[in-house]
């Protein structure tokens, strides 16, 4: 019995470590491509657990995500990259990873001033719904060093001007580095990253933005709702890229609002969705589950 | 027993054309207002059925809706409005609108090729949901004229070129006049109105519009939906004002969708979307609920 | 440039009869399933368009649907079956079914004297939203019947009591059968069917019920949902078995709803749900994206 | 400039105390009840800051919330409720309570093992989103000791059995009334409350159930759902009365599932239901907008 199994009977829940890999690949359509890698996997004993695929049908795109038992596979871990390359020989333009889930990913926090996302990701941390660590949160702010200290996770500080920007981004891409960090989550942090740190974590830095993107990018999206009169408002979480607000769109909800609810209640209504879209990101990411193309994601099922 | 007790208890369900009276005002806050209105009503024997109030804080402006039963009321119709007058002499800047609810409404529907929201309204108004008169369909096409017949409602053609929009907007305008129109509804109208014939129906031409706006104002909205990737779209119905698809919103609704949805799939899901949005605002148009205020509605409970 | 493109492309949209073939299938879960039968596919030319696998973990159980193009499909139509029960020879417990996409289904509608789901229907079934055949009209009412008649449909009437109950259904499944119906919709259609009727159409027979199921199963659902207070209502489609709205739910969806909400207000904001509910799952259905295995349903992506 | 526009206009926002008055009243449909009551607030210098009202038109009786601000009020505060009771006399069996806002509300919180709520709640109270009090935690086991703490709250075990629940709750209402609570919170409280027990706080225990009652009440709920095959979860809260799971209902959310979800991916999910359903309910709570009559609430806008 393996351990989805016993976290399904016993009623436990969260991503457990296990010894599965994924594969996430994307190339021109392509006839027989489904059996090519499936062969590769049964052939080696893998037993395929999940496996979603969608063609795009006006760009003949094929896209796929397979996860399988590496328990009984018969190719040694350091192999499996070559061997898989070997197998889809002649596939043209092939994109393609492979992940391995024997290791808990490493996370790094970005925070301002606004804690409920902080707190919401940590819950989840804390209670083993994500089996991942941080070894560090990041912050232009003293603010939020308390809630660090209350889960005994490192805080560094790294205030943010125009003239010092680079300089300090320098310094925070050396800690990420040193900590061996798999992606960034951007939990309510109220700083413009630049193009050449955004350039080191290419579909690997997660952002929440405040509105239903493409409505209302930018400052103040709630102030924006507000004065347009819309009847609903949305939170987005999305890959950072160099424009602002524009990278793929991972997740998104949104709640309704009345004539009766002010910019405050709008705030108010809004930090339940960006809890709910940046967390919902941060667990698609987490299974491997999701895929850019173009600037848009495809996230498997 | 009055009629809408009889509705609840037979299971009947519509709006039933009743002995009713509904003010919509405005005006300046003014400690003392309901209390001066409610009086009014109260004192010439007047039931107040239904009042809802909103104080926008921060404009100190303040709005109300009462609806009350005219059955006993001992003002006579026709000079309710200088009494009313009368009474909220001194209250600074109001706006106000007394309606009464013993005819039905009567609504020009219009139309181009998309037969949905033309058949969800039309089924509501054959079913009796809503108690209303529809003396005509206006369209800029023929092809929908088998459906005007399958419900033996008049239907006029006026196909608008760039160079004929004026003329035909006259001759529109004209036969609108000629059925005392209440309110216009757009189900689905291929084209812009002029700022001219908007001017003769200000809040009271109600459009359907096919994503979340502000997003996606414009044509095609779908495809632009799509190509940025969205994973929610959405309807949105607005008065109509002389800039396009920025007029008060009436009401949105929203669905979710995966990169799986082609732009076929947006256009399908989003009708189901239209059609339910279009007939909210239809709805509450017909009980007197919106009042407008700067580019914003009041939609009253 | 298939069908698919064109629509797409060119902003037409609906379900077009096509030289598809449809696999809907599970077993017990089986290491090289997936392989073994995409590569009977494709050996024989056949170009995958869709594929979704699901395994059940904890009863170890593996459910797929592939879709697949047949145009240059080297077996013929005919020999298909015969030619897959050979690949799969060996696969234990095995059921499986394939259809084919070159013809409409074959829809018959049971209605009794409400008419939003029966126009809802109608209204995609004309616009070729629904590529369709709707042979016949089945009720127990005469009271529609100038609806199928604005659809130029045969309507049929059956009075059901509690005497002529059996005969009168054994009347309707003769029509049925002449008329080489694919399967039945119930839309609001306000008759218990006999186990014996439904034996017939087992996983045929779509619903829709105006609740949550399974909060307020059987009659008056809106006003027991009112009498409990409930902040939210619901819709829910489902094929029909032997005990009474209790079979596998296909689609469900809600909305909110106040203390403001009369039983009236219920059945009105119920029956927007019902009808996109039902739609739902006519939509799937006519994909053959919907599988039954114990009380529920798989219904694939 | 109000607190309100202060916090409306700076962008922050939360539940301030403030010098307001919140009128909750029912009684038998009275011509007249609302200028009545809307006199005694004007005529002594109250502004009225928010008023709602509802009419249950089968039952003829009327429900108003009406909230003023009282700093120009010329009743002192100790004379209020006697002066409101004269205002009234002659209204037949009429409910009512006057609450003042300018202390914080004393909250308890109930908990057993799961931390998603409770870090919901108290992030709420340290970001002064909710201006309260939570003087204690109670719980039944230690394990979420280390959560008070990290908050510095006072956090008290009792453990429960059969033999020992009446002397525990005995001491837990020792404990209750000697820190003046207003009302109790069960944030996901795994144990059943005697009658005795919730008799002491009528409308003042507010629960979390991990279902849409009514379905599923009572254990394990996730688990039903999923042997059910159901496509849409929700969570509900509700005062807590002497039957199980059956008491008013204040709030209710839902998110859609599919075949794929297992019964852990239904408890993940509806971890986001059941935090932001409790702080609804709650936040209503907070601000008087709940009347409770029959097994139903109003929660007034």
């Amino acid at each position: 019995m393996d351990k989805t199994d016993i976290s399904t009977l016993l009623g436990e829940k969260g991503i457990y470590i296990m010894n599965h890999a994924v594969l996430l690949m994307h190339c021109a359509d392509n006839k027989g491509i489904i059996e090519n890698i499936t062969q590769f996997i049964s052939q080696h004993e893998g037993d395929i657990i999940e496996l979603d695929q969608y063609t795009d049908r006006v760009n003949k795109h094929f896209f796929m995500r397979v996860k399988w038992n590496m328990d009984s596979f018969t190719i040694p871990k350091e192999n499996i990259r070559a061997s898989f390359q070997q197998s889809v020989v002649g596939v043209k333009d092939i994109h393609w990873k492979i992940y391995f889930c024997d290791q808990p990913k490493r996370v790094a926090l970005f925070v301002t001033k606004l804690s409920h996302c902080l707190y919401d990701i940590l819950q989840r941390f804390q209670s083993k719904e994500w089996d991942i660590e941080i070894p560090l949160i990041i912050s232009n702010h003293e603010k939020l060093r308390y809630i660090a200290e209350q889960f005994d996770i490192p805080y560094h500080v790294f205030p943010i001007t125009k003239e010092n920007k680079l300089a300090q981004e320098a310094k925070e891409l050396l800690l990420l580095k040193e900590h061996n960090i798999d992606f960034l989550v951007l939990a309510r942090y109220m700083q413009v990253l630049t193009d050449d740190f955004i350039a080191h974590y290419p579909s690997r830095i997660i952002n929440i933005h405040h509105s239903s993107l493409p409505a209302f990018p930018g400052a103040k999206p709630y102030h924006s709702a507000h004065k347009r009169g819309v009847k609903i408002i949305g939170a987005t979480s999305h890959y950072v890229t160099a424009e602002l607000d524009a990278g793929p769109i991972i997740a998104q909800d949104v709640c309704r609002i009345t004539h009766t609810d002010s910019v405050s209640d709008l705030i108010r209504k809004g930090r339940n969705l960006e809890k709910t879209v940046l967390s919902e990101a941060i667990w698609q990411k987490l299974q491997h589950k999701i895929l850019t193309y173009g600037n848009k994601t495809i996230v498997f099922q």
